[in-house]
């Protein structure tokens, strides 16, 4: 017999899971709290609620492996990176991809992200 | 000498395969089998090669880690999610990113799915 | 005590790693060095990228798990698949993703690409 898989799972509705992790590895979706606000703004907000995930998995932001960035216009490029650039401690930087899609789930998100991020085994 | 990694391929043609897997973990792309139909039964039928398809890998749909849902239009998102909250098992749902894109490769898809799950290691 | 996990990063600026590693999988995400060129001209510019990425990582193109692609414009699929099919070792595909966003960060890319790929643990 071959071990079964342990997930360890946060947040989870009926829909999605706020985080779930897998062998040292978690992954977390996360998109702003508020509907309103400029890129700044709705920057700041999610990527303490992506802090506040992590936590609870138990790792922290000098553990990201790779980040997807969903803007809905690059006109907030400059402004999510002055956010972002400030975010990211020093030397830990995941690999980073940012695409301009058309839209997201609600009319008000300037932004989205997923995230992949190492944590304890 | 540092061991070889061993990935675990189904269905591989020259351009893609249905699935790899590696160290417990499966990673799998999914597009709608038929290119008309509205977005209900789009993800009916893609939901359902997910299902062959983690069956392939040795797992199935409790064990989801992140899924990343590409659709046409923001307007297919209730029919999506009416199908995808009947079919993801109660207490297991992933994370879950869904955002709107410009086109797909064929024109006639709505929606297509990135799938990481955990698989027996 | 859980073990701390370790993270293995290449290029490493204040923005993002060309790539992380942990645990036997390594992310990089990939642009053109050109912002001229044709898709056919981009795409085979960025996968010699990708070479590198890998080569760095200790792996290559033999070990990829999931590549998503980014591209601008539909009419480009044909021509990157034709650089792709060619590049992708025999039997060694990964699953595979292509979007159509509607911009990347700078204006003349027509391509970026996400990989995830097995290296040796």
């Amino acid at each position: 017999m071959r071990s079964l898989p342990v997930i360890h799972r946060h947040g989870t509705t009926k829909r999605y899971s706020d985080s779930t992790a897998h062998q040292g590895t978690v992954y977390l979706v996360e998109v702003p709290s508020l509907e309103g606000g400029d890129i700044r703004a709705q920057t700041s907000n999610l990527l303490a609620n992506v802090d506040a995930r992590l936590a609870e998995a138990g790792t922290d932001r000098h553990h990201l492996l790779l980040v997807q960035v969903f803007l809905t216009s690059m006109d907030d490029y400059e402004g999510f990176n002055a956010v972002w650039d400030h975010w990211v401690p020093e030397g830990t930087a995941p690999a980073r991809a940012c695409v301009q899609v058309s839209a997201l789930a609600k009319p008000g998100w300037r932004v989205e992200v997923i995230v992949t991020a190492a944590v304890p085994a």
